[in-house]
């Protein structure tokens, strides 16, 4: 059976998440029905980052498996076609090598963690920012980002839940970029824990906001305990934005 | 009475748009509610650019008269409290003299077009672009861009309901930018006709879909005759981002 690889774009607001669940819709739900409205049948489809509820994507990458030799550029119209009017777009296939494997062949993922600082409630952006009202110093979130870039057990920085053997992980990048009243924070890494990404925003911003001094990150790092990390920031900032495997251009 | 200067961010989506209707919910409708819910009596707020349905602002400038002294930090949290959960926010206020009218004071107006130039449907920015399949020469945009800036008989760009007294406008700005697979139209003026920008936009969208040579935007404006002109874009791309009084800065 043909591969495909699939890069998907969707707002998580009305999903439960990526993975498919006992109640509710999800992400890969959504595309598994457009799926077996191409070809009758159950279908699987494995993504790159299983994102939880509310957390968005510009960048999944997805596999999945079909019957028919399909063209990858009639693929995606015809997907496109029967996700509407789900808030689900593929925005690009293409037929691979049955080796390849969205989840596992992956070598690196990118986030992006958007917060508008202001006091005003999010209007535009609502379901698509963390609106945090008092102001942030930007220079002292990247000094304490700075920290827990590297190889670390992150333990502190994971959900109670995470499914992962190891909490020993690589933060390649870690950076917090001011752009006017938003403050936008990039995380790359071959692969994140549960929650990692919420858990590293929220308690860096407990130190732009002036409640944590820099030096209460590498502790927070050192006690390699949940109870030692900041609150979670909320999904709606977060966006898988990319995903690289080996032979892609800058793979 | 005091005076206050608000400026003003809202989505287009939920509206009929700024201007009170006899059916459905307007921005200026909401605003004067939650007036109405500091002070109780008629409010009238008055707007420097009546958006159309669907259209969104992120530098909407109003202005309302009230019967207390208000602390503008105060005035602008209170609005903001009473606004929920209408897309609608106070971003600041300030205290202006009597003579400040935000619609008749303005001297200049900004709007930004954003179009998506892109075979997959819109999902995170669903309602806030135009989504246009087909490729598009952002440089032929320009070009055709150029020949309309400038003073101006606008006929061609106007809709039949706009009420405005003369035709005649000047256009200071319509540049177009390109990042990625969208393309932004900035445009500035004075002040524009009903549907001038959306006319506009719609219209250099033939020129950059390769469907109308430059010189058939001369010859549209030339026309001064509403059927010269191209296919109005949806709202859904346009944005009012600021608005301009004598002794702003940049002013």
């Amino acid at each position: 059976m043909p591969r495909y690889r699939l890069t998907i774009e969707y707002h998580g607001g009305p999903f439960v998440g990526w993975q498919r669940q006992a109640q509710g819709t999800s992400v890969q739900g959504a595309i598994e029905a457009a799926l077996a409205a191409l070809e009758p049948g159950e279908h699987r489809v494995q993504g790159a980052g299983r994102t939880d509820a509310g957390v968005h994507a510009t960048g999944q990458v997805a596999h999945c498996d079909l019957g028919r030799n399909w063209d990858p550029f009639r693929l995606a119209e015809a997907l496109n076609h029967h996700l509407r009017p789900a808030p689900v777009a593929v925005l690009a296939a293409a037929r691979v090598d049955q080796d390849f494997h969205a989840r596992f062949s992956a070598i690196h993922r990118n986030y992006t963690y958007r917060i508008v600082n202001r006091r005003a409630p999010l209007t535009l952006d609502a379901g698509r920012a963390w609106r945090v009202s008092n102001p942030l110093d930007a220079g002292a979130m990247q000094a304490a980002a700075d920290l827990v870039i590297g190889r670390h057990d992150f333990t502190t920085f994971r959900s109670v839940q995470c499914q992962s053997a190891s909490p020993v992980k690589t933060l390649d990048d870690f950076r917090v970029e001011r752009r006017g009243d938003e403050i936008l924070c990039h995380l790359g890494a071959r692969s994140f824990l549960h929650n990692q990404v919420r858990s590293l925003v929220g308690t860096i911003e407990r130190v732009g906001a002036g409640r944590w001094p820099v030096e209460r990150m590498a502790e927070a790092l050192a006690a390699r305990d949940r109870s030692a990390c900041g609150p979670v920031a909320p999904p709606d900032g977060l966006v898988l934005t990319g995903v690289r495997y080996p032979g892609d251009a800058n793979g």
